[in-house]
């Protein structure tokens, strides 16, 4: 074989590093310890069973061939009516392309708007795949931060802004965020939609968890007068059914992006899954019974959580109303460990604690000049019971350093 | 917006342009007539049972969170034993990564060993997304030609090897071709072979049709020694268990090469749908009833189809042991009937009798030289009924020019 085997570009591919935190979770356990998963964003709740009742019946009507690479036209449909509503927006059928999972709309997004050495915009800490993305496709990484107050996270202004020039092309934006729980107030969502406007970006707005709210009403972004036409939304199943291992979800933008979208299929995948299509549109339009109970029993999940941690001393949580994270500011207690990195901090408390969880470098690279030292709780693979056990353990080790 | 918005890479995506075919095929009968649908690729039989039941177990068993991206162990030991042995060649659980469908295992494959400006042997007539793959992501294509004689079609090897240079990395072998029918002999398989050691070259070998034979036993290149090495098989579920809407397949190759694939397959698309990996298993190693059931039933609408168009003069059939087309010469008539252009000739043919194919145009580029005149013929989407009476109707009208 020739020395260079392989494409070039595959050394800018990153991926999601959690999983080593995973590989070190299975391996305590099959040392006969008891694994506390806080590291897993699955969720531990099955879909509700009307979904998978009309899922079956698909199978049944034979719904087993082929479908255009846009998706089903009943569930696109149900999918600009509900999601459009919700949004208090109109879409219709032809704004929405059916994918298989939420994930699939970031590289197709970045495929259909970058050239490499534009510039793209994108939270960090954030979902691990916008860098890899970025950067695999050879554009220009532009992470921009959050600053942590009493009263949560917030996007630095400045920050954000002075990054900006006339590359800029892409702003990633992830209201309800993973992993910080972020949530923008009316006011910066305001200001986040002003800039992509006044320097004429493109926006993917990531709302995964836009249906998961402990309290209040959310909103979108392209609610806001001139972002529709900017702004495509990543829709997914995942977190409001508890569908992750199904890869349902959509994109949902200018009918014009869509037919980009919808070509980028056929290339890549041809269509998503035919018969699962059916259990979309119970999940959009039937029974929410199921969706409600999954959002309860993460609120408990979430209380319990965030209640224990309050107890550990040196520890600093703001609790979002969103999303099934916790993402706690634990310098003080790294300190104390004399931690030299964020591994030795995240295998030692797995060692003598079982509690895994992962770190802040699990999303995306540290930006210069950060201080301060944070790790995610996710609470959607967890029973509360476990959670209240691991937390007592796990205070007790860092009380103890 | 700015006046260039979208990717510039965005020019050079093809896409499978039979879609203009079924709706041209859905208006004629939305006008009332009758359509023949010897265009589609996808088949009008349904999963067998036994695959269904296994696919509801697994949602009944709660097997709907995220799996790995290279798929559940189970099932990708059982592919590894299964396409193994039907192949006469071992691999294990680390050659296989599950794929959400065939045809992602395409630009997988191109982004793994393709630079741009590398030169990719491809088939043509061939699988239209092989060309459009190789362009969109900047590959010089290279499509190599067959040669058409009463004992079917052979690949044109001079013409092949006066193409390839030193910046010539990859071949796509189709055997059993789509559209073609193609079938190498022993010989020109191990031509074949030995022209990708020769030069080096990484082997895509899309086996989609591998299982569809009506005589004879398959052979993979796989099992040509030194090819397991630089192959990658194409391997999918649609075709042999009628599982096209399932979008369920696999890589699998050598073990370093799939880690990258798992990789790219984290970045975009997460996993493949958790519980119908389980259908996938069932597939494999239950019972072979309903995959025979298949086999026979196109194996009566191949020999029907080809008894009729037989009967028409002045086209040339080579009929094929595999897949599910018939690739006929139809350059007399073609010539009779004064058309200007292989869209002409397709669409008056339908709005004459209904019937509905794809013309050699719909596979690739035409090759500079090439005289005779091609369509294809599906018959994995009409009954034998309709094939007799669509016939009729084109046999009339053919010989009434």
């Amino acid at each position: 074989m020739k020395k260079n085997t392989y494409s070039d570009k595959l050394i800018n591919l990153g991926t999601e590093t959690a999983f080593a935190v995973s590989s070190d979770a299975t391996e305590h356990a099959q040392n006969g310890n008891t694994v506390f998963p806080f590291h897993l964003g699955d969720i531990n709740i099955c879909t509700p069973q009307n979904i998978i009742e009309a899922t079956k019946k698909a199978m049944h009507d034979e719904r087993t061939g082929y479908v255009p690479a846009n998706g089903i036209p009943q569930l696109r449909k149900t999918i600009a009516e509900v999601i459009g509503s919700q949004r208090n927006v109109t879409y219709n059928i032809e704004n929405v392309v059916v994918q298989p999972g939420g994930k699939p709309v970031i590289p197709k997004f970045i495929n259909t708007f970058m050239n490499p050495g534009d510039g793209v915009l994108y939270p960090n800490p954030g979902y691990p795949i916008y860098e890899s993305q970025i950067e695999y496709n050879e554009g220009i990484a532009l992470p921009y931060r959050y600053i942590h107050s009493k009263d949560g996270f917030k996007i630095d202004r400045p920050h954000l802004e002075k990054m900006i020039d006339k590359k800029t092309k892409i702003l990633i934006y992830n209201n309800y965020q993973n992993p910080i729980g972020g949530e923008s107030s009316d006011e910066e969502m305001e200001w986040i939609a002003n800039i992509a406007q006044k320097h004429n970006l493109w926006v993917l707005s990531d709302e995964a968890y836009f249906n998961i709210q402990y309290s209040g009403t959310p909103k979108s972004i392209v609610s806001i007068p001139g972002m529709k036409e900017r702004t495509i939304i990543l829709y997914t199943f995942s977190k409001t059914y508890a569908m992750t291992g199904w890869r349902l979800g959509a994109a949902i933008g200018p009918e014009k992006v869509m037919k980009i979208f919808s070509k980028l299929g056929t290339n890549d995948e041809s269509c998503t899954n035919h018969f699962i299509q059916y259990g979309g549109i119970e999940a959009l339009t039937g029974n929410q019974d199921g969706a409600n109970k999954i959002l309860n029993r993460l609120k408990n999940r979430r209380d319990a959580l965030a209640t224990r941690l309050n107890e550990i001393k040196g520890l600093q949580l703001s609790i979002p109303n969103s999303t099934f994270y916790l993402f706690p500011d634990i310098t003080e207690i790294y300190e104390s460990m004399n931690a030299k990195s964020y591994e030795e901090f995240r295998r030692n408390t797995l060692l003598k604690t079982g509690v895994s969880f992962c770190t802040r470098e699990h999303f995306g690279k540290t930006i210069e000049g950060e201080k301060r030292k944070y790790i995610r709780f996710a609470f959607s693979g967890i029973s509360e019971h476990n959670i209240n056990q691991g937390i007592e353990k796990l205070k007790d080790y860092w009380l103890s350093l």
